[in-house]
This record gives C-alpha cells, structure tokens and sequence, in this order.
C-alpha cells in the first residue's frame, strides 16, 4: 500500500539482496522508520518486540529469519536451532510455525550449499503468497459490504463498519486481511465509516489501523474499546469485521484481546459479525479453539504504561497506575464460533464451523483427522 | 478511608468554616492534591473537569456550590442561576439534578438571611445521608459475597471479583457503592482478589480503583478493559460488581463505557452481575434506560491522549494516534437490565426490574407515575 504516494510493502529484501527490511510498527504513528534485520536472532527480535506483528507477517519474518540464518551456516543443525529460536518467539499465531514448518520442509531435503538461496526463494513465495491471498480475501469481502450496502436502510449514506485491533497491510506482507474488502470497497466508491477500536493495551487500532485508513483515504472515527457496544447497541454499526490470528477447526477465531467483547455485543444487537482470514492461520489439528488455544501472556508494563508523542515532539511511555501495581495482560481471546457470522478467507465466505471451513479446504480434512 | 494512615473524606468544609475542601481527582495517581472551593463557578468547574467525579460525589459537590453561591448572594436569583449553572455541568448522573432539587426545595422557602447557613446544613446532610448510603449497601453486598464465598469450588483459595471504573470511595463521599462490600468482606477477612479494569478514555480503574484497593491493601491485579471477556470465559472470575451513574425505573443500568460489554461476557458465562447503586441514583422518571438515558460525549482528546507520569517523575499527556485522526468518545452506555443478576441498594438486594426496585421503595411508586 502507499506511504506518502510509495508503494509499500511490510517486509521485502533490501538492495543489497539478502538482508531483510521491514517498518518498525512500535514507531507508528509517530515516525515512520524501517529497519535492516540481518540474521535470524534480528528476526526474532522483530517478532517478541512487535516490531512486526499480526499473524501473517510473522510468518513472512519468520520465513526470512531462517534464509538469514542459513546465509551464516546452511548445515542441518543450524537450520533446525534457527527454526526452534523463531518458533519460540510467540505462541499464539498458528502462520509462524506453519510458515517454518515449510520453509524446513522444502530446505531439509536440500543440499547444504542450495539451502540459502532456495531458502530466499521460499520466503519470497510466501510473502506473495499471502499478498494473492490477501487480494482474494478484499474480493469476497467486498462482495459482502456490496450486499449490505445494497441493502441498506432507506437515508443511511455510509456504510459503517466496525474493526478491532490492526488486520491492515502492516499485519501482512500486504492489503491485509480485514482491511481488505475495506479498501477494496472504498476503492470501489461504497461510502465507508469505520470505527476504529484503539485496541489496548498496545493501541494497535489507535497506531495503525488510524494512520493506514488515514493514509488510505477511508473515513474514521477511532473510539475507545468499551464504546463498541453502546455503538451497536444505538444502531451506528452495520457490520463487525476483525481479523483473527488463529482459528479452530472448529470455527473458533482467536484474535486480539477484546474481540469476543465485540462479538458478544454484535449478537446481542442483530449486527452481523464477519473474521478475514487467510487459509495458512487454520489450525486443523486444534478441534476447540474456547479450551484448548494458547493464549500469549505479555509483560505487564503493556498495562501499566502507555507509549506515545509529547506535546514536544518527543516520543515517551507515561505510567497510568500507581508505583507498585500490579497487572496481567493475556494478548488474546477467543470468539466462539457460534458469535461469528462467517469466515471471509481467500476461497470466499464460509459458515464458521467445521463443515463451514471443510467445505473451503477439502484438502484439509485428512490432516485435521 | 485511609490515606497514608489519615481518615478522609472525598469532600468536606475547611478549618475556616466555609470553602469547601476536594481531592484532586485528576492528579492521582501521581499527586495526592487538594483543592478550596471558594465560589459555586469553582465547584461547577471541579464537576466538568472531573476533579471530581462520581454520581454521588458530583451531587455533593453541587450541593456545596449552591451553599458557595448563596455565600455571595442569598437572593431567588442568584439560588436559580446556580442551580442552572451546577445543573449544566454533567448530563448523566441523576443524582445532581437530585441534589440540586433537594437544596433548592430547603432553601427557596426560607427567608434570604437563613438560606446560607441553612444551604451548608443541607449539604451536610446530603454527604452524611450518603456515607450512611454506602455503608449500607457495604452491608448488604458483603453478604452476597459471604454467600458467595461459602460456595466456592472445593480448592478455591479466593473470591475473585471483576469491577469496572471506579465506584469506590472516591466516587462518594465515603465508602463507595460497589467497593463498599468489597472494603466490607476484605475487612472481614473473606480472600479477594480485584480484577481492576482500567477504564478508558480516563483511566479511572487504574488510577483511583487501583490506587484506592492499594491503600486499603486489597489485592488486585489491574487489566486493560478487553480482557473481561477471556477472564469469565476461562473461570477467573466469581463476581462482576459495578456502580451505575443513573438507573433507570426499570432497571437499565447507566455507567461508564464498556459495562455493557462486561455484562455480556458474565451472562454469557454465567458469572453474576451486581451493579451497586444509592437511592438518589434511581431516575424514577424514565421508563426505559436503553432508549431515553442521555448519554455524555466529551472531549475527543481523552481519547487521542493519555495522561501519566514520566520515567523522571513528570505528568505529561501523550498522544496515540497519528495527527488529524477524529475520535468520538461516548462517556457512558447502558447495560439492559436482563443482564444484571441484581441490584444491591441501601435497603437490600433487589431484582434489576421496576418490580424489584418497587419493593425497596415503595414510597416512590407515585413519582414514577
């Protein structure tokens, strides 16, 4: 997507041909600053640091981790150790350890001295992987917010749209996944409005989400988390859309803290509630995400101090609580399946539930069995 | 209650018989503050600016600026522009208007001479009445936790409880409304642990809840407000126990944002829902809260902006979101009274229906109708 009218991507090989690029997302909004990653540990720095973040990036990070650290050593023992390091990096997204398990897969097998370069190739296959799929999941989508828009009510002049946390381009190599069918629709010349959850404790939706719609064009409002239900409740959302950061072959979603409040307001209120989400953040083998999804623990000062610009221009974190308190901060929840409307993937739009996902993926069913 | 081993009170007169003395609600957690209310404009200024906060509090504090203004100026006139004025200052919490009737009831028929010693006679005895409020609904709630607590899981070492904003002596005069049981059962010896939302836009969770549970040595952990819904869906919580800025005749409880969303979550997974509320805090006018309850929209910088102190000892706002992005921030929402287990008053536990409010006060009946 464009930054001041450039074309962009979340991570790409930088001209040198074998170190990594990315923008360095703990600084946005307030500066814009790319970073060279140039072995796997600075890749999995990138990753616990949330420097890169959202499930299909880091998967992207990951990929190009392993290529970084098989330019230093291509032997097995070395690929193994640098895919055990980036999979450790966080537990929740299902992408990371999908997008290690195949970049392991197409290396292993490999003599020593084509791993590197294959290795590069791969990654990069998966980084345009996940902008096809992406392009795909804004098509359904659209044809989605085209339905409601078409069946709007008679004086509604926009279409407003709910969104929680950051599913835009900076979540994956590129589009995004919830953001998709947004930009694709306003692109289209729908009228939007999207309420922008600011998504605490990290203000995703206030940092990024804010400035990729802004940077976009798309009309926004952003709101604190709470304010959701009271704007389903008053009649001022259309239609809910998040992305999710793995999902349960059950149809269970589990995205950023926050989410299942959303969901729950959206069924209690009749407003349709729809996840985007590519086929790699599937996990097939998980039956139930509500019992058995791991759920990442952050540092606590994620709550206790908030990060921002100061009336100077410097960029400070301001503690909120008083010395001494203490916090917990889970970094997810998981929505039932049975709060979601449907899953809008890259193969279109399907029930959120086991058949629902089946009837997408045919292929998956032997390996979720 | 306590602080750093002194009683206080959340307002009072000073040592020289007429200002009226206040914490700053806005400086904590930093700064312990407090402020001379000389004039009923300063008063009405501490409302809208949150120094103070609270239903029953801001009702104290109008209380007192009418005894300020007739200070200056025992006549009709300046009685009814400082009602109006004070009457202006916030639109939710019933319990001004209230207040503000109750003062101009006692003091409109007495001859200008009296009215002023007579206006302070008042507000003392609004502060008084609703200390004696608070301790009452202590009482009532601690019972429901003892019962609570008696039926806990074999093994379970601690009622855990989820509160939202702050409903705790800061928002009274003394006491609170919901952390009054919680103060009680503490003191009691019951083992409680608070889970403490933080409360945006303003943070009254983690800067007065937590602040206040410290003080009083009630062990808590603070949370980012998404997190409700991922504690009562993996059993973390026992109890949810809020205050309620106004309650409508049928039940529908206003209080700050984000209730709602925590209402849905605790029926959701079959956590209890209390919602501590006083007498003067019933709008025994309005039929239906969901529909009618005004509800505030403040500053949108509460929202863009986050006040706290700095690594080097500073209070500074920070800004979240990139220059230029608009937010909407809605201070309260209403949480239907189906979702709310019961209402705990200074006459007892109640239903959360016209019925169940009619039983504690039956001598309202006639005002409703």
């Amino acid at each position: 997507m464009n930054v001041n009218g450039r074309a962009w991507r979340s991570i790409w090989v930088e001209q040198n041909g074998w170190s990594v690029g990315i923008i360095d997302q703990t600084a946005l909004p307030h500066d814009f600053v790319t970073r060279s990653l140039l072995r796997d540990v600075d890749a999995a720095e990138a990753i616990s640091l949330m420097r890169v973040r959202g499930a299909p990036l880091i998967g992207a990070t990951a990929a190009y981790g392993v290529a970084l650290a098989l330019r230093e050593d291509p032997g097995d023992a070395c690929l193994e150790r640098s895919c055990r390091l980036l999979a450790a990096t966080r537990p929740t997204a299902v992408n990371l350890g999908w997008a290690l398990r195949r970049m392991r897969r197409a290396l292993l097998p490999l003599p020593a001295g084509e791993r590197m370069a294959a290795a590069y190739v791969e990654a990069a296959a998966i980084c345009d992987e996940d902008v096809t799929i992406n392009r795909a999941i804004g098509e359904h989508g659209l044809r989605l917010l085209r339905e409601l828009w078409q069946a709007r009510k008679p004086g509604q002049d926009r279409l407003r749209i709910l969104t929680h946390c950051n599913a835009g381009w900076l979540a994956t190599v590129d589009w995004g996944t919830a953001l998709a069918p947004i930009y694709r629709a306003h692109d289209e010349g729908i009228p939007l409005h999207v309420w922008v959850d600011e998504t605490r404790p990290r203000n995703q939706g206030a940092a990024l989400t804010a400035w990729e719609l802004q940077a976009h064009g798309v009309p926004h409002d952003l709101v604190v988390d709470n304010a959701g239900g009271h704007l389903m409740q008053q009649g001022l959302v259309d239609v809910c859309l998040t992305g999710t950061d793995r999902t349960a072959r059950n149809g269970d979603v589990c995205n950023k803290i926050g989410t299942y409040l959303k969901a729950l307001a959206a069924r209690d209120t009749g407003v349709p509630f729809y996840v985007a989400l590519p086929g790699p953040s599937i996990d097939w083998a998980m039956a139930d995400g509500v019992t058995a999804m791991p759920i990442e623990e952050r540092d606590p000062r994620e709550v206790t101090e908030v990060q921002g610009r100061l009336a100077n221009g410097g960029v400070a974190a301001v503690r909120i609580a008083p010395p001494g308190v203490t916090a917990r901060n889970f970094a997810f929840d998981v929505t039932p399946a049975r709060l979601v409307s449907g899953l809008v993937t890259e193969r279109g739009v399907c029930a959120a539930s086991e058949a629902g996902l089946a009837s997408l993926y045919p292929e998956q069913k032997g390996e979720a069995e």
